[in-house]
Parts: structure tokens; C-alpha cells; sequence
């Protein structure tokens, strides 16, 4: 048997669930699947730095009382290179806007809890979604129901369902991958910084981020296709220890939780849009993770479709539907050229070619020297107002 | 017979003569030699576009008046892209630090007049010039006469025979060699624009760049080794019309004076000195001419030389000459990175590539809406006081 909702939502990471809450908010009917179970997505590690304006924004709903007890305000970075530390207090150049670091799992775990609570309905271990008839009156079914939906949002992320079910060539996709990779690795060792600490080392791009006082995360650069077996937890330490090395600081060493390679991509699809159904964050956007952008245009997105099925609910008007994916599109583009402007100030590129290593290096000291240039980094990294 | 002076300075362009005068100010027994006719290089048609340190320096030594009376002031510049025009008011963005538009050629001719006037030694058409025991007493050796020096300045440029008389092994180069070319026309045709046009359009690059009121340049972007036989004069005049097109504006046209195809290229030498031999300004280094820098660098080198040599032959101290390098290659290399960016930002890329080709906008949009980013760019092209 087939029910009705107004929205149905495939996906509950970030976008999903900030989407789901808003129209719960406007009592507009919504169904939430997510195939994982929901301990697996309270509890499976991602991204975790927060931009000023998705911690207003979660703030003012309501919904940041955890973020704001336990996440963790920041108001500056360090850049290390050339044996040296950089400090870039970037929520002062930015107009006082602090980050947040705050595990996505956290997020999730708080926006799914406030969604249960209010009655929302949202569905866990639900394996087998698929979606029919998106240009017409679209259908979701599953093992779990038929939903008739009058739009459809896609928040599955990169690998799900929702971008893979638009008929071939109605899409324009946007693909880069890139010569670098990066071993991430989670361990239960308290931070040896007090800021995030991105380093450019002769060998490489190192990353010291923040989690929680006894958990820290840290990133090495190593070739895009490596295999983890390559990397056993001393010789990672040991990159650490040589990459973000700088006289007097002592890197703090404990069990290794998680490691793996992260591969770096920049990919996009225009419009994000097929028909009736709506691609939401990763389902229509990757984002070399070095900039941390990636849970945040997530919520960008999640917010401007919720602004456009309410407008549409309001009064008929499908204006903000039709607008969508140009309005996304224009902040995911800036954030792309960002992040990859980012991610080449940064790492070792074209195999340490001693031009572009010069280039780099005149980069980060105009960055740590001009007021301009650092204010143009921090309101980006902060996350612009608007785009 | 060899005679004796205390500078030899081989080359009188920006940096020969800067270095020259300066040298004469403070007393300072030097000769320049130069290659080319006095006519020739009073006449060659070069850079035109003076930043605003060079123009306060040259005003402070009482070199500027013909640059002040004929030059002519400017504040902004139009970025043109998606059809429409972007002011950028880089003075105001700077400090209310105006540059000047002022073609080589005349600041040449100034310089070569005041260093005359002042009983300067500076002998044209000397094609033979050859250096010799640069590692310990150099000379300079040639058909007009033979120099023992305590210090040779090669000022003769990218092609000279300074940098190629350096034995081998000796400089690091860093050489780039770009995937497109610039078209460069001068016509004699009034400016359809107030200020300087640098256009990003689906074909690529074109430039309206100002010389005189009835003179003006022009640049298109081409392939690095294209012919100019390819380029008849209406293909060049057609190609402007589409690249810089904007509704209600109009293309002046006029009898084409020069033509040729420029070859875009980033190359540097490190260190810029051996022996006794400083090279300064083209003969270290080249820049992609987008920022339009390198007249300015070489003023940039030439006043550092000066200093240094001052310093030495004031008390002895090789301090100055031992810094020289460093010193400039600061700068240089800031320089470098900018000409490339800016490059980057209004360059068809890679074909046409369509990820870069939205980036590039992405970018050009925040460059033209983000008060910081335009900051950033305005300190970079009127030049930096300070590297």
C-alpha cells in the first residue's frame, strides 16, 4: 500500500536530518529512510569543524544546547611551515565569528534525537530504498513502505541512491581527482595543540585536528591510491613527529582508534535538481576535505530547500524550487575554489617541484603577513554570510 | 688598456639606469654599456604600467616630473566576465595608492637624459661586450674599452650576456614555461576605455591596456607558440570585439602599429649573484606580463644593489652585497606567485576545461564582491611596500 508525504528524505546524515527538522518545524509532512542503523550513524566518525554561520543558524532553531555545552569554540589556526608557526586569528579578521569543532556524529546523534522527539518519522535500517517515476509523480519504496511524495530530497551522500537513479546525461558532472591523498587516523591521545595546526613540510602536508580532550584526529599527505597497510601506526607517528616538528613541542602519542586513506575529489553536478527530486549535500558535492566544508554545505543546502518546499507549500509559488540549484550552486562553487586553493597552498604537489614549492612558500608568508589576505582567508573559513 | 671604475653595469634599461643614477647621486665611479642604439632604446615599446612604489621612488630622487606631467594616474581597473564589467578602485583599496600608466620608453629616455646631463659615462652600440674573471677581479671587456670592476651589474636582460657568462651549475633556474600566449597589438587608435580591461571570455583572455590618447595596446589570448601570421589584423580587431563585448560599449579601431605573439613564461635564478657579478631586474628573472611587473622588479633589484654597493664602498662592509640575493627573491617570488594567479584567474585553462572555467568564476565573483579578497589583489598590483 502506498502512503503520502509532502517530502520524502532519503539519507539521514546532516543534510537530511537539519531538512527533516526544518519542515517538522513548519509541520510539513516528511519521511526520513537511512539504510545504516541509527548507532552506526550516531557514532560513525566524520567531519568536525563547525562555520560560524551553521552554528548561528543551529543555534537560533534551537537545536545547538549540546554543540554549545560540549563542542568547543575556536578562534584561530596555526600555520607551520618553513620550521616555524603562524598563527591566523581568523574569528577576529572575520568580524568576531568563532568555529566550533564539534564531531559530526555529535550533530547528527542531537538532530536525530530532537526529531524522534517531536514525532518525526524517520525510519533506521532500511537497506533496499529506490526511487520511480522522478520527472512525473515520484515514488519511493522499500522494504519498510511505499511513500507517493511530492518531492523527493537526495541526502543519501556521495554513493547513494538518489543521484544514481537520474537517467543518464541529464546531469553535468564536474570531476577532479587529485595527486594527493591523506592518511587519516583517529587516536585516544589528548591534543598536543591548542589550535588546529595545518603544517606544510618538505615531505608533505601533516594535520593536527582537534576532537575532544582525550581523542585527536591527524592527517598525513601520501600518494591518492596508497593502501593503509602501508602506513603502520609508528611510521604515521613518525611522519607526524618529522612534518609538524618545530623546536620546543612535543607531539603526544596514544592507541590507535581508526586509520584509513582518504581520497581527495572534487566533483559536482549541475543542476542538482531531476525533476521532482532535490540532491542535498554530498549527493551532489565533494569537496577536498581540507577546508572542512563539506557537513557545512550540506546544511547550506538543506536550508535553502527547506526555504523553497515552504514557499511552495505556502502559496503554490515554485519559485524557490526552480531556484534552487543555482542558489546552492553558487556558494558550492566558491567553496570548491576555496577548498582546492586550500589544498594547493598545502601539500607537496607535482612530485616537490622546486617552482611550485617557492610559489607555496611566498603564498603562506604573504598569508601570514598582509591583514588583507588573511581576512580573505578567515571570512572563507569561517564560512561567508553570503554568496 | 684597462681602465678602472668601480661599477660596470652592463645594459641600460630600467634596471641599468636606475642602478646608474643612483650610483651618480652618491658618487659612486660607474660605466654602462649598453648593446643597442640610444634611438633604439628610447624607442622599444615595452611595459607601461608603473607601480606605486616605483613612481614615489623615482619622484623622490627628482626623476619623476615627465613621468608626472605626461603620465597619466590611475585609480581602478575592469575586470570583465559573464558579460558585464567589475570595477576594482585598487587606489582606494591601497592606501590611496594610485599607479601610473607610463610607457618604458619614456622613463628610459628620462633616465638616460638625466644621467647624461650629470657627466654620467654610458656608451651606446657596444655589441661586443664579454666578461671575464667574474669568481675574482671581473673585467669587462669590449670594442670600446676595457673595465677592471670591484662589481658588474648585468642589467642586459633575459637574453644578455650577464646570466650566460655565469658558469654552469652554478644557478638554481626555475623555469615555467606557460599553455597560452598573448596576440600583442599596438594600434593607433584612441582608448575605447578609462581604464585598464582584463576580460575573461569563453575564448580566453583579452586585455585593453592604455598608452597614450591616441595610441593603445592590446592583448589576446593565443597558443604559446602560435605565429602571427595567423593573425591577420581583422582576425585580431574580431576577436577583441567578442572577448571584450559588453552591451553599449564600443571597440575604437585604427591603423595596427606592431604586432607579435608573446611567449608567457615564470623563471627565476637563484641565488642572482656570482662572484662579483650581481644580475638585477630580466637578466634573474621573467614574470607572465599580466601584473605587469617586470619593469617594476627590476627598479625593485636595482635600488637594493645600490644600497648595497653604497653600504660597501661607504665602510667596506659586504653585508648589503651578501644580502642582495635574499633581499630580492623576496619579492620576486611574491611577484611570481601573483603574475601566476592572476594569470590563472583570466586564462581559458586546460582547453577550456569546464571545472576550472566555474572556479575561475567562482573566484572572479568573490575577487569583485569580498572588500578583503579586493584588498588583497589591490596591494599585490599597485605593488607591496613591503616583502
Amino acid at each position: 500500500m502506498t502512503s503520502r508525504t509532502k517530502v520524502g528524505i532519503v539519507g539521514a546524515g546532516p543534510a537530511g536530518l537539519v531538512l527533516a527538522n526544518l519542515l517538522l518545524d513548519a509541520g510539513v509532512d516528511c519521511v526520513v529512510l537511512e539504510r545504516q542503523s541509527r548507532r552506526h550513524c550516531e557514532t560513525r566518525v566524520r567531519a568536525g569543524l563547525l562555520e560560524h554561520p551553521s552554528v548561528a543558524f543551529l543555534v537560533e532553531r534551537g537545536w545547538g544546547e549540546r554543540l554549545l555545552a560540549e563542542g568547543k569554540a575556536h578562534e584561530g589556526t596555526v600555520l607551520r611551515f618553513g620550521g616555524r608557526s603562524h598563527r591566523i586569528p581568523y574569528a577576529e579578521l572575520a568580524g568576531g565569528r568563532p568555529m566550533h569543532v564539534y564531531p559530526q556524529q555529535e550533530l547528527v546523534s542531537d538532530l536525530i534525537g530532537i526529531f524522534l522527539d517531536r514525532g518525526g518519522e524517520l525510519h533506521f535500517d532500511v537497506p533496499d530504498v529506490a526511487l520511480a517515476d522522478l520527472g512525473g509523480e515520484p515514488r519511493i519504496t522499500s522494504s519498510v513502505g511505499e511513500w507517493g511524495c511530492d518531492v523527493v530530497a537526495g541526502c543519501d551522500g556521495f554513493l547513494g541512491v538518489s543521484r544514481a537513479s537520474v537517467p543518464a546525461g541529464q546531469l553535468q558532472v564536474f570531476d577532479r581527482h587529485h595527486e594527493f591523498g591523506w592518511v587519516a587516523m583517529l587516536a585516544a591521545a589528548p591534543p598536543s595543540t591548542e589550535e588546529i595546526i595545518y603544517a606544510l613540510h618538505a615531505e608533505g602536508f601533516a594535520g593536527h585536528m582537534l576532537r575532544t580532550p582525550t581523542i585527536s584526529r591527524y592527517y598525513l599527505q601520501c600518494p591518492p591510491d596508497d593502501d593503509i597497510a602501508n602506513w603502520p601506526d609508528e611510521r604515521i607517528w613518525a611522519g607526524l613527529q618529522t612534518r609538524l616538528g618545530e623546536q620546543g613541542w612535543e607531539l603526544q602519542e596514544g592507541p590507535v582508534l581508526e586509520k584509513g586513506v582518504v581520497e581527495m575529489r572534487s566533483y559536482v553536478v549541475e543542476p542538482m535538481r531531476y525533476g521532482r527530486l532535490f540532491l542535498v549535500g554530498d549527493a551532489a558535492h565533494i569537496v577536498p576535505p581540507v577546508g572542512a566544508k563539506g557537513m557545512n554545505l550540506a546544511i547550506w543546502d538543506a536550508r535553502h530547500l527547506a526555504e523553497a518546499v515552504l514557499r511552495w507549500v505556502g502559496d503554490g509559488d515554485e519559485g524557490g524550487l526552480d531556484a534552487y540549484s543555482e542558489t546552492c550552486l553558487r556558494r558550492i562553487w566558491r567553496v570548491q575554489e576555496f577548498s582546492l586553493w586550500m589544498a594547493h597552498l598545502l601539500h607537496r604537489l607535482d612530485g616537490g617541484d622546486p617552482f611550485l614549492e617557492r610559489s607555496q612558500l611566498a603564498r603562506l608568508e604573504y598569508l601570514c603577513s598582509s591583514p588583507a589576505a588573511a581576512t580573505s582567508f578567515a571570512e572563507n573559513y569561517v564560512g561567508l554570510e553570503q554568496v
